[in-house]
């Protein structure tokens, strides 16, 4: 059976999301698009699409491998991918290592300090409110997820991480933080979303020390795709294509 | 036996602390001043210092009669109590069972929203980084208190919840939101530290809905003194002198 890309339904800061006619299936179409600090730094960057979508498919296809409920179905394109439709919590799930980025000037703690335990962070996924961060009982008392939901994405969250910091160290990069977003299934499950790539993550080369992530866009530090470009060639060397 | 006041130790935005002849009783002498925003904002206001002292010493004696443990000790005047010495955790507990507040704007619920279940926050104590909120996970990461205390907190917390809100229930008072913060005992004993006053809860008068508390002056809709009074007043009729 071939899926039809239907229309489209919203375009966000780095994807255009179209229906298909599978109403449980959407075509997510990656944009050469870069944004920070809440969309207020934008540039276009062309290839980036095809870097992220094509890294996100690794990423996904490890972690489905490794039993992690994912959206991804398919490929469909260089920069194309079919995925399950979900109602998305309204949570940013973020996973740190070691501190980088708000963490580090919000707790002034030196730039790549390990943490340990890992800190696990939320965020109101809200644009207007600028994600605020959240803990447990807000997420409650605001109703954005149930307490048996949320035991659950912490524990694929941990999952993910060691999967995925396994997963780099093999290919000589250090997993430094990243974000994850949820949803839930046409049956209700909860379900690993959203995009898998260095736009949500910080990596760093061990061998070099170099960031690979988009904070060489944030920062303006040289060219985001020569980073991304490493960490693609060095997942597939690794997974295969 | 008499405790001597010794050496001024430091002052704070609303207090002066004073060592005694004893290394584990500490002198505590409220000043008549108010702050907000962390400071930015400041009054000189006569008899505050004496209204707070008298509240938090009723508020210290009920929750001591409850079975919680407090460093509160005794009274040695109108605006000083003696408390024993604590090494305080940095960490501010705030408990909110209704909205109000940075958690109304930053998470645009209406104001007075009852929260269910109660909302439990962390700030990490600290002027110069402008005492940024914490989870769980931060909290250990950052080494700032051990599992079993924060867990020991919670209770705690939840606790002095229950009991202040059906105190306060008993004398026309809505209990909005309030803060507490812990320090370690000379044994390492979790204890409930700082004070209790309408500088640090949110109190809403059931009969006239007018706020008994800082807001009053944080937002400069009269003389704090007014609910403060009414506050220190209800509290000694029903709990008595």
């Amino acid at each position: 059976m071939t899926i039809e890309q239907g229309a489209l339904l919203t375009t966000g800061k780095a994807k255009a999301v179209y229906a298909t006619d599978d109403p449980n299936v959407l075509w997510l179409h990656s944009l050469d698009q870069a944004t920070a600090l809440n969309g207020k730094q934008k540039a276009e960057i062309s290839d980036k699409g095809r870097l992220t979508t094509q890294i996100s498919q690794q990423l996904f296809r490890f972690l489905k491998a490794q039993g992690i409920v994912t959206h991804f179905q398919q490929a469909v394109g260089e920069r194309d991918v079919l995925v399950t439709a979900l109602d998305m919590l309204p949570i940013e799930v973020v996973i740190r290592n070691y501190a980088a980025g708000h963490f580090a000037t919000r707790y002034a703690v030196p730039m790549l300090a390990p943490l340990s335990p890992t800190v696990q962070e939320y965020y109101f996924k809200n644009d207007a409110l600028d994600d605020p961060p959240l803990n447990q009982s807000q997420i409650f008392a605001l109703d954005l997820a149930t307490p048996s939901q949320l035991t659950q994405i912490e524990a694929v969250a941990q999952t993910v991480n060691r999967q995925l910091r396994q997963l780099f160290e093999a290919v000589g990069i250090t997993l430094i933080d990243f974000k994850l977003e949820f949803g839930l299934d046409a049956t209700g499950a909860l379900t690993l979303g959203d995009e898998l790539s260095p736009d949500n993550m910080r990596l760093i080369d061990q061998a070099t020390g170099q960031s690979l992530d988009k904070d060489v866009f944030r920062q303006g530090t040289g060219d985001l795709r020569d980073g991304y470009t490493t960490v693609l060639h060095r997942l597939t060397t690794y997974l295969g294509e």
